[in-house]
Order: structure tokens, then C-alpha cells, then sequence
């Protein structure tokens, strides 16, 4: 996960423009984790807040991991109806220079996602539709149950299972291109989740930073250890920052903490 | 509704590079409607496809608009947890060049709203939380029911009147910086949402292109004709490709359209 503010960057590198420093430490983290990791989601909204500037970097490093060998999971978390939602996939899932894969907002319903379905279906690429997320207010809304104790959150499982089983969305290996957000910090959910939704791959964030450990991880992946891909931002990227790695080179932090975060999650699987 | 698309640009300015068409576009047009309408907004998802150009212009036609005496609605449609959330606040209602106010995804719950709320009590700005949207597949997600009947947009609602009734929010107008964004598609949904958020501006898509009437926009305002501002998009901003304004120049089409979506909405207040 490249989250990268400028005020936790390493201390050498808090010099001169900020997108400058973002754009160096981003260009090296994306070197360091390459060896471990399959691969790597940018969180737009810290390229953003520098506006034109940072999405011109943002474009970069989706290109320059491409490049390294990562899959590019754009977190972007866009959601619109009709055209709206065509010009968002497009600019994020579609054109040329695009991530492999998006996050999406589902609270439109069928009609919102399917411009990124199409997109995702078109071009080998995939999106990961939000259903239950890591933070702590996520239940009081997302908690809402139906007349049979059913919460809100399963309902939209069940769409986007629905959604996802489409014709020519489901490869040889059993999953859709229409995978879901489900947070590592409720892992009793995610199991129930993982039964919901068999096509779907989970992008499962929360672990470290917010939480979660490799076991919490564990309940999002089937049990021949598929079906999910776990997101490590701040434990890794800021690494330098932790008491473990103290006085230690913050690439050679980073590079250890991904090395551990790996090791962590497939020990967790057996 | 400012949704800018080259393909649909009259066809003198459908030559050379499109953002520079856009841009020459949208200029004329905000000088042409800022003497009809208080509010101007900007549908960033237009911009965002031709990415770091296209958030150049985006910038630059918020402040331009703001110069021409307009309120500036971002509908950015943003939603995210911790830090991420801070992030698109700061860039998107915070920052110097900011709009004066933006739409906002709630699906995370109250932490996800928060730093969007600050910036809008400190700021002197303004938020609009996805309530009821106003397309056909709408109902699929936000139409499920609790034990006792209630939507999950009920909900939702209730989450927004509570969030916005917070210290600082309510100004003396008894209206609170946070807002909801209500489709006018669902009419009788709206009167209902109107009882339960008091204290809501809504923001109102759906108007002319998406089919609702003047009346139907009516159900989101109170008896006393405050309490909501109505989007249109579409209708106006293409209206000289409207069989009404055929042969019309495009400006004078865009004029005329303007002042006529204007007092269809005050007639139907009364």
C-alpha cells in the first residue's frame, strides 16, 4: 500500500518540494518491495491533495511498477451513475497507463459498477468493489440488518456476487474480475463473506497499522490458501518509524519489513 | 451541472486538443449562467480522464467560477477512512483553491465523514453525503429493509441528520454545513427524507436529461421554499443540441436554457 505523506517520509528525504520527496520515496519504495511482493496499490487521495501535480506522479508510479513486475491496484474508491461512472473507468481502468485494477464505491448499485465491469472484462484488468471496510464506524451504517438479521454489508456481497458470475467475467481459475474490499479487523465477517462470495477475490485491508494480524487475514482466503490479497501500507512503508527497526536505513527497514509481512501472511496460511 | 464531454461539444469547438476544448467550453459557459443560478457544479470525474491536464482545468475553473460570483460544488463523490479521508478533505474542500463545497460518499460511516465535516466548520464550507442517488438501479442496494420496514437510505439519513446537528455545524439560516444529496427521480421518497433530515440543504440531481420535473424537484425544498439547491446538468449545458433550440447558437441556447430551468424551479415552488 503507497500511502506516502510528506510529514512521515525518512528524515532525508523532508527536503525541497514535497512531491519531489513523495515522488523519490515512492520510486525507491516500488524498487525495494518488487522482489516481495505481487503487488502494489497506490492510494490516489495522497497524489491528489497535490492536484494536478500529484496525479501526473500518481500516472508515473502506476507505469514504473508496471515496469518492476507489480500488478497496479489503483485505490481509488470512485463510484458515479451513467456517464459519470464511464468517464471514471475509463480515465482509471481503461486508458492507456491505467492501474490492472481499481477500488470502487457500490452504493450506486449494478448500473454505477458497470462501466468498470466492462472495462475490467475488456481489458484482462479487475476491480474490487467495497463491502465491508476496516474502520471503526464501518458497522454503524454498514451493520444495518434486514428483517432476517441479515446486515447491509451481505446484501451487497450478494450483488456483487451476483454481478461478478456475469458472462466472460469468470476465468479458468475460478474467480471473477469483480473481487470485493473486505477489511482484515472483522474476521468473523470475513468468513461469512468468503461463503457469500466463492468467484471473488478479497482485497483485504486493515492488516498491521490498523490491527489485524496474519491470522485475521487468514479467514478472507480459502482454505488451499487462494482468494485473497492482503494490504500492508504504513507497517511497511514507514518501517523506519518502528521501534523493531530503529537506527536501521529506512530502505533496508522497508525492505525487511516486507520481506516479514510476506513471511507473516503465508506462515498464517500453513 | 458542469459535466463537460468532447463529444458532445458543439461542433465549432470540436477541433484541436480536447482539453483546450473543454476548457474554451467551459469558460463561456459559467459566464453565461452566472446571472441565472447561485451554484455551479463542476462533475470532477470530466476532468479526471484526461488526468494531471485535467485536473489543471478543474482547479481553474473552480476559481473561476468562484470570481464570477458563483458557489462551487465539487462532485468528487469522495469516501475514505483515517488519514486517506484527511487527505481528499484537504485537497478537495480545505486547500486554498478549493470548491466551497463537495459530495461525499458515506458507506464508511461517521470516522469516514469526519475530516470532510471539519473542513467544512472551519472553512466556512460545506458537504453533501450521498442519500438517495437518482439512478435506475438505486433501489437495488439502498432500497433494503430493516425488521421494521425501513430502508437503508432512511438510515443513512439518520446517520447525516445526527452527524450534522453537531457543535459548530448548524448556522443561524437553522441549516447545517452538512448536507445530502437526494435524487429528484424518487419524489416520494424525497418528501420523506425532508421530514427526517431538518436541518439538510439537499443537493438535487436528476432534473431535465434523468427525467424529473420541476414538481418532482419540489418535494425536497420546504414550504417555505428553502432547503434544497436542484442540479441540471445535461439539459442546459448541451441545450444546443435540444430539438426546442435548434438553429441557435450555442450560447444563446445555453442562456436561454439557463434562465428557463430557473423559473421552472421558482414556479413550482410557488
Amino acid at each position: 500500500g503507497l500511502d506516502p505523506r510528506f510529514d512521515r517520509l525518512p528524515e532525508e528525504l523532508k527536503t525541497g518540494d514535497p512531491i519531489e520527496a513523495i515522488g523519490a520515496f515512492s520510486r525507491d519504495l516500488l524498487e525495494i518491495v518488487a522482489p516481495f511482493v505481487p503487488a502494489v496499490k497506490p492510494q490516489i487521495a495522497y497524489f491528489e491533495v497535490y492536484r494536478d501535480a500529484g496525479m501526473k506522479l500518481y500516472f508515473e508510479l502506476v507505469e514504473l511498477a508496471q515496469q518492476l513486475g507489480l500488478l497496479v491496484i489503483g485505490d481509488v474508491k470512485r463510484g458515479d451513475i451513467g456517464s459519470t461512472a464511464e468517464a471514471y473507468a475509463a480515465g482509471h481502468l481503461a486508458d492507456a497507463g491505467s492501474p490492472d485494477a481499481v477500488t470502487v464505491n457500490a452504493y450506486f448499485g449494478a448500473d454505477g459498477l458497470a462501466p468498470f465491469v466492462d472495462a475490467a472484462r475488456d481489458g484482462g484488468g479487475g476491480l474490487f468493489a467495497l463491502v465491508r471496510t476496516s474502520n471503526p464506524s464501518a458497522a454503524d451504517i454498514q451493520d444495518v440488518t434486514d428483517a432476517a438479521g441479515k446486515p447491509f454489508y451481505e446484501h451487497m456481497a450478494e450483488q456483487i456476487a451476483t454481478l461478478g458470475s456475469g458472462e466472460g467475467l469468470v476465468g479458468e481459475c475460478g474467480y471473477s474480475c469483480v473481487g470485493a474490499v473486505v477489511g482484515a479487523t472483522y474476521p468473523d465477517e470475513a468468513r461469512r463473506l468468503r461463503e457469500l462470495m466463492p468467484q471473488q477475490i478479497f482485497l483485504v485491508p486493515g492488516y498491521g497499522a490498523q490491527g489485524a494480524t496474519a491470522a485475521d487475514c487468514a479467514a478472507s482466503f480459502k482454505s488451499d490458501g487462494s482468494g485473497a490479497i492482503v494490504n500492508a501500507s504504513r507497517s511497511v512503508i514507514y518501517a523506519h518509524q518502528r521501534d523493531e527497526y530503529a537506527g536501521i536505513d529506512w530502505k533496508q527497514a522497508v525492505a525487511a519489513a516486507a520481506e516479514a509481512f510476506a513471511a507473516d501472511i503465508r506462515t498464517a496460511l500453513g
